[in-house]
């Protein structure tokens, strides 16, 4: 049996209310490096209070985390045996209309960000909107920008459109961290098999996703679906365009999942992926609650046929040859 | 010959850095109501400190000019013999991405709005995008909660189908506060004979424009050329939708027009409806330097053919009654 311990672990999302616990149980369940989200709809000032939260949990648990802001502090936290934390946007707005704070946010620490969460932003279409204008102006400009700082441009919540143009827009290769494909479940946020080669063959990554509306069956979907959806999406795209955005959200009420559907911008709840009759959070399949069931993708993984090499690019190694060339700074 | 001062003058568009003299001035060339812009890019912190700016003028200028809150204001402006100041945003900035600050913003006195300029918005698409992805979630909520408060939606800036889009959204007319037809002068600030149409035929008004980028032959535009434009677009829309909204800009260095342009998305300055050979601001034509032009223009419908009551009409008339029915707040 293949052990979670001798394998290198990276998430690349979740949206996790940390306290020591978890991050004992993320730890002691193999996790290596999480990208943890610190926006959804968070302006500049309160997206600068999210970073200092982070400050936070740095200083209270040292032993068992440490930021990342370049490749080398990836070796720097498997050596320290440290869960290393990337820190990501699923939204654009952070730098508000100020194509300087890129620079900014990216000083602070932000290595990953979402051109667009559900609606549009000033730089490209969310999945949710009816049309898709691409990538706008200051959308443009932006690409631009995360390119020379090495921020990863991520789609994940992107309209179909949108995210075609990014992948032909940026100079360098992009991500969606968390989605699945559209032929494994039809859902606004799961994405086209177009989407999914035109990514690949630009050396862009998928993340897949453990979101029960991004899954078939939802809450119900078997383990062996969602290996199976892997092995097909590595026929697809190729087994090193592959990784995990588990898309992990635990530990929060309901008011976080209403101000991730909703923000500002709507006067009513909008009810997002749920609907009003299930408004709350979707229960996660019995083999993913929590960080432990990444074992069990691994045994998923194995039985499905993929071997032991195969399973460790998906289930981190991709990921980091990806953030290798992703976050050197071009000038 | 009709005289200016029997007659009530609106100009629907103005951005001028205003000072007693010009105050003065305006007052003299017969103006009673001036739709004046305070927010271009404005978040909502700048867009309060452009009210303070307001409140001195008010405070320092008090037997020239009032501030207009709701319709009858105007009569009192009129009355008072001061010109009454109509607060509009080019933009949806100051609202940034929270929809209860419009009605903050409404109470604060702004009456008009424009969805976006030039550039995408969270609410809609502008003009110099090279898509268009029409009215946005956010801004679907934005509408009806402009139509709420009695806060007119002005597309001046939008793109094509965000403009039909918005018209048809809205319960109540909206307006093209300054801009000309594209049969005049086909620029992409101006609006097709669609829009127009569409305008006219849903109860809404279209400002015309003297800004030189707007005009046939740009600042050698001739009067007749431009009373001309007029006509045809009085026998196409009919004679009650239609007003001026002159753009005059007045007294700005090129700094502020770099503003206008690029905001803060873009890196390098954006030259917008001039280029890098002619950056700066264009000059006006020589019949239409300052607010003594009014005279002219009035004097221009006459040679046309309008006869006084039509004339009344374009020149403060269709405003006064678009006003009437706009600013009631719907409960």
């Amino acid at each position: 049996m293949i052990k979670i311990q001798d394998m290198l672990i990276i998430d690349c999302l979740e949206y996790v209310n940390w306290d020591r616990e978890l991050f004992e149980h993320a730890k002691s369940s193999g996790l290596n490096i999480i990208h943890v989200t610190i926006a959804y709809w968070e302006n500049t000032e309160e997206t600068h209070n999210n970073f200092k939260k982070w400050d936070e949990h740095f200083k209270n648990h040292n032993d068992l985390i440490m930021p990342i802001h370049d490749y080398d502090d990836i070796h720097k936290a498997i050596e320290l045996n440290k869960i290393g934390i990337i820190f990501g946007f699923q939204n654009c707005s952070p730098i508000e209309d100020d194509i300087k704070k890129i620079e900014e946010m990216h000083n602070l620490g932000a290595k990953i960000m979402q051109l667009s969460y559900n609606n549009q932003s000033l730089l490209a279409t969310g999945c949710y909107e009816d049309r898709d204008s691409g990538i706008t102006r200051f959308g443009k400009e932006a690409i631009k920008e995360m390119n020379r700082l090495g921020m990863i441009i991520d789609m994940s919540h992107s309209a179909e459109d949108s995210t075609l143009q990014a992948i032909e827009l940026s100079s360098r290769p992009i991500a969606i961290t968390h989605a699945n494909p559209s032929s494994f479940h039809d859902a606004l946020r799961n994405k086209s098999d177009t989407v999914l080669k035109n990514l690949s063959q630009s050396g862009g990554m998928l993340g897949v996703s453990l979101y029960p509306f991004h899954l078939a069956n939802g809450s119900n979907c078997e383990l062996s679906a969602f290996c199976q959806m892997i092995y097909d999406t590595a026929e697809m795209m190729g087994i090193d365009q592959l990784g995990i955005g588990s898309d992990l959200c635990l530990n929060w009420d309901y008011t976080i999942l209403e101000w991730m559907r909703s923000g500002r911008w709507a006067l009513k709840p909008d009810f997002g992926e749920g609907s009003s009759d299930n408004p709350s959070w979707p229960k996660q399949p019995n083999w993913f609650e929590d960080h432990g069931g990444f074992q069990n993708i691994i045994e998923g993984l194995d039985s499905i046929g993929f071997n032991k090499e195969e399973i460790e690019k998906i289930m981190g190694k991709n990921w980091l040859n990806f953030f290798k060339k992703s976050f050197q700074k071009l000038q």
